[in-house]
This record gives structure tokens, C-alpha cells and sequence, in this order.
């Protein structure tokens, strides 16, 4: 099994935020200074074209790992951040923008969903690979809860695979903004754990009806859709339970 | 213009519940017993079949007074609680049991939303005339911010009418479970005030899409969808920001 290897650490805000490496996978683990030990875990995934400390994703770890004293971890998605792409991942994003350009909507959605598929294979196995060097460290340990924080978007459609395939994801939050095909459909119908989802209401790129019909596909008990007015980027996230993550891995 | 006329008093946990007529509309005061002068308003209307003091909005009127020291207030809708029926109500109701017995659910609905229109008419003008007569209390006073608390079902159908014609209402929650028709989207349409709505995911009455276009036709700039699993009474409301109406009246 490979082992985390901790290559640079800063502190601040009473917060460490230690950058890591797993095999080849570079990471980041927020947690307090004076955190305890087996303290739950929260995977954030990023969106597409962002990376492991993309300004939004980072200050959500801060205030998680600060409020909660949840170890906060996360890792650059395939050909994103420090990681070099593959000549196949740059072929669908020429694809991608030629789409874009010529305003060709349904071949922009068929080539989102091949490189987002292609990409969310890589990336389960990465945290899965990732998850267990973190818990081989006695800090964490292998009985420390697990939630994935995923933000919408790509960040969802890693999480909704990695959750239907990973046992140890206790709680998840999830979100639209992005292209919800079969595939990711199918692996939400296998999800029975508590999810929070968050729908940007006007989205511009991605049909309303997908967002929802995700929503619809979860098996869980405990389901919240929440909804704010505003496009992909713009929506501002108000009255959203920030308590979610934690009354689910134990904390609230 | 009718005063209010309060008719019975009772306090527990640091509330007052104060039992009240105007005109012929009875209607229930909740306020903290050492409450500020001036508190916002808080308008909470029922379900259909339910009245003023029905279990669950009494707990949110007590929780509302208890936490945020607002003027909580219910009245019976015409017909429900404390008031007589008119003929027609009595008629409409015996349309709506045949419906629902022959499984005639576009009867159901026709006949349904025959009579939450009707309802409703009466029930804005006597929802604005409790107010005057609250603002007429040197207490409550002309300048208390309201805000409206709906519940979902009946609750909503009258309070969008309301909100729509009474610019008093500085934030309003409404919610899904009935079947909305054009005079309600177009109702909708003209409210800009912050709307938190409420939607049973499951709701085994109204298609879904119902509460989906009610939602979408508010013209408001700050508006949150919260969905839970669940059908019509038993979804589970976790989650919810409690903290809505506090925000918009000043109070958190």
C-alpha cells in the first residue's frame, strides 16, 4: 500500500495545512493545531478546471476543520492542479472547446461526459487509494467517520461514484451544474447514506431537469435538496444546514 | 376599522398565548411575556382541515415567540377551526370526498382548487384586517417588519395571494403539497420579497412539477427550494434554515 508522504506544512488560523503525497497523487489535509485524534474525515472534491486549493474549496476546509475539528482532505483530480494531462484528456478538451465555439450544445454535453467519466474512473480509485494511507496514520486510524463535501459540478460526479463504491462514505454532500448521464444515475440509485445536494436554480449550461432527476435517483432515507436562485456561478448559497457533515459523522 | 378584542390568556415557557377576535375572525396571539415593544409579526397560516392552533403550528408559533421574541399570530381560515361553513364550502367539500372515492383525480383537483380559491379570497381581506388591528396596538405598533409563515398546502395558497397583494410582507415561507394553478403562478409572479419554500419530495397528491413551477414563478432575488424526502405529511423537514425569517426581520 502506498503511505502518505508529507512534503510541506503551514499553519494558521489555529488550522495546519499539510500538503501531501500519495504514490503520485498530491493532496492537502487540513485539521486543527490542537485537533483530537480519529477525528472524522471529509473528502472535498473540486470542480472541473479547479484544483485541491481552489480559493472557495480551501476556505470551505478551513471553516470545516476550525468549526468542526474534521480532518479535511483534498487531492487534485486527474490532469488538474500540479498533474500533468493525458494526450487523451487533451484531446476532449480541445473537443470540449471546438464544441463551445461552434455553439454545439449536444456535442458539448457528449464530450463533457466522456472526459468527466473518464476522469471520475481515475479519481475513485485515487481516494479510495488515498483514504486508506490516511487512515494507516495512527492520527486518523480506521474508525474515524468519512463524508465527501463535493461542491457541484465534476466534484459530484467523482463523489457520486466513489460513494456508491466505497462503503466507508457515512454522509455526502453532493450538487448539480453538470451533465447527469445513465452512468452517474445508476451509481446514485446504489447510494443509501444522508445527502445534502445543492441545485444552482438557473443554471446556463446544464438543463434543470438533470440536476433534479440526480436528486430523484438517490436511495437514501435522508435526502435534502437545496436550491438558490442564480446560474452556475452566481448562485449565492444562502440558509444552507452547514451542520449537515457533522450531525452525520458525529459531531453536532 | 375592527380592533382586536382578546377574549382569553394563558402562558407557559416564557410565552403568552393570547386568544383574540376581530370582527368574527377568531384568531391566537403568541409573544414572549417579556418582550420587546415593536417585535416583527409573523403571520403563520394553516392547512386545509387543520386551524389556528393545530399541534404543529402551535409548536412553531411557541418556538418562533421563544427564540426569536416575534409576534406570532394565526387566525382560522373561513370554514376551518372555530367558523362555521358556508353552504358552498359544505358543497365543494362533499364534490371533493365523491372524487376522491370514485379515484376521479382531475375532479379532485378541479374541485379542490375551486375551493382554495374561494378560500383564499376571503381569507387575504381578513388576513389584512387582523393586521390593521394588530398595528393598532401601541405594542405591535404601524412599522413591525411581517413576515409570512406558510407551512405548505392551503397555508401557501392563501399566503401568496397575500403577499402578492399586501406590501407589508417583508419575507415569506411557503411550500408545495397542492395543486397550483394559473392565479397562483400569476400571484407568484409579482412577489420579490425572500422566499424560503418547503417541498415534499414524495408528495403523493400533486405531481412534483407543481411545486417546481411555483417556485420557479417568484420573482424574488434571494429565493431557497428546500426538498425532503417524503410524501405529503411524512417527509421529515431536517435541515430547514431555521434562522429565515429572524434574518429578514431584523432579528438574527
Amino acid at each position: 500500500m502506498h503511505s502518505v508522504r508529507f512534503i510541506n506544512e503551514t499553519s494558521a488560523g489555529g488550522v495546519v495545512e499539510r500538503d501531501f503525497l500519495v504514490d503520485d497523487v498530491p493532496g492537502v489535509l487540513w485539521a486543527p493545531v490542537s485537533g483530537a485524534d480519529h477525528a472524522p474525515v471529509v473528502l472535498l472534491g473540486h470542480n472541473g478546471g479547479m484544483h485541491k486549493k481552489a480559493p472557495g474549496l480551501r476556505a470551505r476546509a478551513l471553516h470545516a476543520a476550525a468549526t468542526w475539528g474534521f480532518n479535511v482532505v483534498a487531492i487534485d483530480a486527474p490532469g488538474h492542479g500540479d498533474r500533468p494531462r493525458t494526450t487523451e484528456d487533451e484531446q476532449a478538451r480541445t473537443e470540449i472547446r471546438q464544441a463551445v465555439t461552434a455553439g454545439d450544445t449536444p456535442r458539448f454535453a457528449a464530450a463533457s461526459v466522456r472526459l468527466t467519466a473518464s476522469l471520475a474512473e481515475r479519481a475513485v480509485r485515487e481516494w479510495q487509494m488515498t483514504l486508506d494511507a490516511l487512515q494507516a496514520l495512527p492520527r486518523i486510524g480506521p474508525d474515524a467517520p468519512v463524508g465527501y463535501g463535493g461542491g457541484i459540478s465534476m466534484g459530484t460526479a467523482i463523489g457520486v461514484r466513489l460513494a456508491a463504491a466505497e462503503p466507508r462514505i457515512a454522509a455526502a454532500i453532493f450538487g448539480g451544474g453538470f451533465f447527469v448521464d445513465e452512468p452517474v444515475l445508476t451509481a446514485a440509485r446504489q447510494i443509501t447514506v444522508p445527502v445534502q445536494f445543492l441545485l444552482p436554480w438557473d443554471d446556463q449550461h446544464v438543463e434543470r431537469s438533470s440536476g433534479l432527476a440526480l436528486f430523484d435517483a438517490f436511495a437514501s432515507a435522508e435526502k435534502t435538496l437545496h436550491a438558490n436562485a442564480g446560474d452556475h456561478r452566481g448562485a449565492r448559497w444562502v440558509g444552507v444546514d452547514d451542520t449537515f457533515l457533522a450531525r452525520h459523522l458525529g459531531r453536532a
